[in-house]
């Protein structure tokens, strides 16, 4: 629990994939799934993420807004493909696209895509400094650059509401 | 499940304070409640607003940014206040207060807000068209205004995204 | 944790309101709700109840007869409001009334109704003082006398059986 | 789902033991057992007796009041014993034995005894008449002429309140 | 947690046999039981007679092959009858007999049968020694035998993988 | 649901990798994860596996010997991979690895290995043709030899029990 800069890691020794099947449970009398239940299985697939990028104890602070491109079913199955897109001083961006399959015709489609904030609390409850994210792929570089707008958004918005 | 306009319904007709406790099995092995738990509460508080304005099955079509200003402890008691602040022909908003309790010295802090907008759809999944709500109070009145407000920024976003 | 005679507190700093939705997990295959989930909801809204009103560790010490005057259906629903009734030396009663919502209609009909006793335990185990009522209205003190008089009937019971 | 007289019944064609293990989901941050929690496992293992007894969907009716005697330990083994008491025309009255074990010791003290009655319905919500219930042991007759006393201030409890 | 030799136990000091109702939630939305659902049911079943015969904490070590002999319905009573069948110095084998029962028809199936060892660890993880069972009846005594038979081929498998 | 035999598969069209997080909830008091709870994980991954290999409704068969390596502990990230080894007319075997990783330092260990056969059932409980699955690696072809050896194993130990 040292608080020197902890040393850097790669996007990909943190990335993540898990897949759900949408069970009774998790949808209304006509078979809509929650919202609610895709919202806890971003943040917890987003939660792991950060706990393995940062090896210490993390808390959600913040997911920007959520819009679910298509309602889920009963029974189909939803893929969450998660990784850190960019990190401050004290805080780390993972991403979260959400996939939901059809699983009689295969046919999958994009839901939905969260961007959630974690920082890492030691015992006493203070913020932890960040392992940096080193992007490897273009496409990670894009992820980082767009990751790093919407945290100045953040901080821009949370200045002017005082 | 008629298409007509239905008719227009107040904000306290379908208004919702839900309670639930921190237990076990919404933390983490740190005590720290995690972000998912309270989405899925935030959530279901909203739906069942939702549901008592239109009286038809509704979905979350999505939620905006979510700030957790303080941590959420194991043992704490979670309020959530929700009401219609503005509805849309065929979108309505749901406004959900969430307040911590801690339960020994009964201190209650303002965790988070969050917006969450809902549309309603019949058997074949077509939008139905939503009841006006009919704001009663001052303070009602000012959600409403700025539940229309973001309810353009949404619309302008998505127009900007294509 | 002190074993002084805790200052005394008003019904209305405890009284609590918590709206459930019944979903399949709730219910049997018929799409009746179980008795044993609505019970368990009691117990919980009641036990926050307790908790607030004394602001130390409590556990149901028995429930009174509970009667289920309709059968609660799949998607109802189910609102729980509580208040302490009566406060003895060591003992608090609180009620309970359960009201079923049809989602729908909009039709709400009146459940049960239950009375629970709550006794607060300190580390060892060791019964805690319970902090006296205040009842604010005519209906809180038409509760208490209520209360009171079940309290009675209770000790009454517990000499016969020995 | 005839509507004739069902045939007779012995106790011992429909009695059942169930045991449980208490489970942190099951406990306040104190360890002892939600109350709930050992209502519904009460609810459920009568509910399978009185389905096992007249074989068609049952709903409970009532619990009558419920003590419990010790507090229940996280880690404990709760073995409930229930089997049907007594049958009136058209409800069962199913008793059941609440025992907790400590694991450790295997110490084992009787915590709660419940009753509750049951009844049956169609797919109309109609109530069907109930298999009368042979006692096969004294003991189970002693239990028939209690439950049947039950019955009977249940009865009388209901007229006085109109 | 000595380490000298525990003094023997009998088979039916240790026995269990519990009943579970299959609800929405343990099935797929044909209505067949997850075979998860099931395997976890087994495992519980026979962890609490493990945890019985030993009264020290048990881990599950292997479970045998499970095979399911017919598919297992919504709504479907499922008892496990569990009980020791053997002892090595450092572990022991459970029995565990399934079957599932049409709560409308009253036909119950011999599902599975699975045979699961367990070990018991003290704090530091090391094994513990085990009670040597004493089978009481004939069916107990080919039980051991066939359980000694199916120890040692479990020995011989793990010497061939080295 | 056509009779006909279905379309041959390649092993990475329906390969699967998912991470759970133990929670309380999933561990005993000492914080051991049950043994039955990885079951069910298992369970869940491989038949998602199985449902996307053959795209109609399939139930659990059965398992093959289940050996627990190491104790996983309270807060460890689980993630099973699972392939389609081997298919025969009307059944099909899925492996799945399962590691588990302690979040703090990173290191994951081997604890599972598990085979599941599964069949496919149409509404009337019929078994379907499985479409042949296609090994595209050397290591899929290894385990498709293993898989078969394994496939008459399980038909030879059949016959013998008769």
């Amino acid at each position: 629990m040292q608080q020197n800069k902890p040393e850097s890691k790669k996007t990909s020794e943190s990335s993540l994939e898990s897949t759900y099947m949408v069970m009774p449970e998790h949808t209304n009398p006509r078979g809509y799934t929650f919202g609610g239940t895709i919202m806890a299985w971003v943040d917890i697939t987003a939660g792991v993420v950060a706990f393995r990028h940062c090896r210490t104890s993390v808390v959600t602070a913040s997911m920007d807004e959520l819009s679910f491109l298509y309602p889920v079913n009963l029974g189909d199955l939803v893929t969450l493909k998660a990784s850190v897109n960019f990190t401050s001083r004290h805080s780390m961006e993972v991403g979260v696209k959400v996939l939901a399959e059809n699983p009689i015709t295969g046919e999958s489609s994009h839901t939905a895509t969260a961007y959630l904030t974690f920082v890492s609390l030691d015992k006493n409850g203070k913020t932890l400094p960040i392992a940096q994210v080193i992007p490897e792929t273009d496409e990670h570089i894009r992820r980082f650059e767009a990751g790093k707008a919407r945290y100045q958004e953040r901080l821009n918005k949370r200045k002017k509401r005082g």
